[in-house]
């Protein structure tokens, strides 16, 4: 499916998403849900159960000015893309983080948004804010919640959970019963999710063993992708890791000989990929081994080893033409 | 693939499908093969081995008027899509259930076909009867069955199984060892497939476990599309559940809490899905936990829980254009 | 992606491939790397540790004409499709193997290449020679190797295994320790990895359990496909396997009744694919029955059974439009 048909049916609106695009105006011709327009600013909490301890998180979804290839150049390659790609700086959203109360930020807007971190038994208690001129939310996977805690526009039935409009609040509780186990993601499900998402409003979340040792190091990486004009005009299609195009632009992964390191994988874009890992394999849950994985938007997993192998190695999508157009970055071993 | 690029390889034709397309006269231009030619109209089914107690069923393959998107709006948004999607009916194919012998139909033609329902142990025996006007055939997924009674065209090798054609009849032989144990599917394998097929030649099939208990509530979902032309010749790509397209079209489920809920998931079009459930696991059969799953054409799977959380959930694909074109619905749980 | 952006991304250079293409000028446009320049011709393979008993290959890449559809019909259709398709023939790539020092190739250059055959333990050393215009490379998956036997472009950190020059000849070393069980692939990693793929450079690769008795049959099968221009200037796309497209151009597989048969399959182009069997099903490792795989491009998998079912079956891809442009074969039980 090409990126524009994708674009089109934002709010079921016939409009090719480009920077004249006026947001304000495209969030009015979305009718406010009955329940959201009824409800208060910020529903009290206590209609939720919360049970075990509560991992409490600030964020606010915010426009960033974001750069997809701050390098310029394609480390893989050894060669400047610039030309190529186009000028990859433009308008992005992020989930960021606050202290409580929204009070400050902690640390700069970034995509994907901050890794909600549970273990099983947790109840996540997300305070939420829009600051963004459309409606967005916070949907959740793998967690367990109670309806109106689904963060997902649903027409006549959106609760204010699944359309929290700019300058709004509201606080999500999601919880983590064992059922919960494993790496996941959550996502903007509101009205104008196919603007939402591509503008960068993921990020990941996982809820962990307790009686799992942590790993020595642990990276969660986000396979996504920036279509023309959604937040660079004039780009040619970037495959992205987290945010960024082309080698030594996303994320430069490191470790040490000996450590125990886990990678926890989700895509959220309109494609399939696969992750593919150069000089290690890992071993799958029914006794595999496995050095290559497909996955699809929505789809989400972890891999763990005790390293062994030094060198500087590359980590890719194995699909080419995502490959050479982005999806490929350095995971450097001491 | 382009589905005009498909559409064009029937029979190795190069037409364009669209209303004006002469079906009688297509179904002309592939020669009858030889077997097929000896062949009586329907071969004894001694022929075939059987053994265990039969599950008997008549279907015939039959034009259908069909609306894809009976009530105009996609409920997910909220909105009328009508204008969008263009005009949804048309002609489709289906395969529907009829009584012993063919003697009445037992409800609507629709599409997915009727489920064959078989235990470990059973015989499935398909007593297929064609009334469109291109030779169709019936080709099982899972199932155990000679070579004669695969249902799929082989040009010169073909048995008559694999070339029925209009006013014919085949009786199909499957077996169902503890091997076939699953979720499978069924569909038209004949020389105009890549016709029938998007026409809605196709349908579940499930082998159970005689030694576990029947779920309270389960649900069968083939994954599909309406490509411009080929039912309806105006429409925009419509990704479809069920032979429906849009939430509040495709299947509204239901369930209750406690009930043992399963789902049936089986893929049948040119393009790589994901299944997503809102506010629900799965654990798979290697021990992890899952709410979302990729599955290509062909590829079938179950999954199964008991209910724990009511409310008003979205099910669908994660690839954002096919979400966006349809291929979403409700599950309600009271 | 299309075929035409991938074939633009090579070597970041703008252009569209075609019978036209200087490759001796095109394999100048990318610098010597500086390690690549440094290093003696073929560094002394004493520098990496081998362990465990030798399996030693002498495998030259070299252009071969190579005719993707000599036949010129497709069986399962009976029918010629020259006309369709276009002319099949064209220069391809393909590693070539040849008796210890290159004295003489063993048998003609075929795609994909000669399978890496080990069991786990082994040490695989791999004599390479390159006889194509552009700087290639071997890199494979699954196996256990040191960085600089990596067989990768790197740009700048590229190592003398990742950037071999025509006429340049490079030992790879790599070990097979229990971790590297499984059906793995070789293929192309230079800094023209997608001329070269394309073109033929790849091939399957086994690391086998030495306590699991051998198949008594095994077919290796490799999911690919010709775009236009890359081998043959004009044909539509070619959805091939092993080097061939349209069934009775693919491998024709055969096997007994009572044979334990072996199929390996993997993916090594820019598409999804799935794996389907007409009359067979196989166990899953975590206990599931299958007839259908999805897989991407560098995934790989092994399907093993006691072979039961006499009769002239179809293996295919179950996406209609890869299945109706070549990506289909017999496989012949007596």
């Amino acid at each position: 499916m090409a990126g524009g048909a994708l674009i089109c049916t934002i709010g079921n609106q016939q409009f090719k998403i480009d920077q004249g695009t006026d947001f304000n105006a495209l969030a009015k011709q979305v009718p406010v849900p009955p329940k959201v327009a009824a409800a208060k600013n910020d529903p009290k909490i206590s209609k939720a159960s919360i049970s075990g301890p509560r991992k409490e998180y600030w964020i606010q979804a915010e426009p960033v000015t974001w750069n997809i290839m701050p390098k310029r150049r394609d480390q893989m390659i050894g060669q400047s893309v610039a030309k190529k790609v186009g000028r990859t700086k433009g308008e992005a959203y992020a989930y960021r983080l606050y202290e409580p109360n929204f009070t400050r930020p902690l640390g700069p807007a970034t995509i994907p948004g901050p890794l909600l971190d549970a273990t099983v038994g947790d109840t996540l208690v997300v305070h939420f804010r829009n600051a963004v001129p459309i409606p967005v939310t916070m949907h959740p996977h793998g967690v367990f919640y109670s309806n109106e805690m689904d963060g997902a526009y649903k027409g006549q039935w959106t609760d204010p959970g699944g359309f929290v409009q700019r300058g709004r609040t509201f606080t999500y509780v999601w919880e983590c019963p064992e059922t919960s186990l494993g790496t996941w993601m959550y996502h903007d499900h509101g009205p104008f999710e196919t603007t939402g998402i591509p503008k960068g409003l993921f990020g990941p979340l996982v809820v962990r063993d307790p009686d799992e040792p942590l790993p020595d190091r642990e990276y969660f990486l986000g396979f996504h992708s920036f279509l023309p004009g959604v937040v660079a005009p004039n780009i040619s299609t970037i495959y992205a890791i987290n945010g960024r195009g082309y080698t030594g632009n996303t994320p430069n992964l490191t470790a040490k000989v000996g450590d125990d390191v886990a990678m926890h994988i989700y895509g959220i874009d309109d494609f399939f990929h696969t992750f593919h890992l150069h000089g290690h394999r890992w071993q799958n849950p029914d006794g595999t081994m496995e050095d290559n994985r497909t996955f699809g938007p929505g789809d989400s997993f972890r891999i763990r080893w005790i390293e062994e192998n030094p060198g500087r190695w590359l980590y890719h999508c194995h699909v080419f033409s995502h490959l050479h157009a982005g999806m490929s970055g350095w995971y450097l071993v001491e």
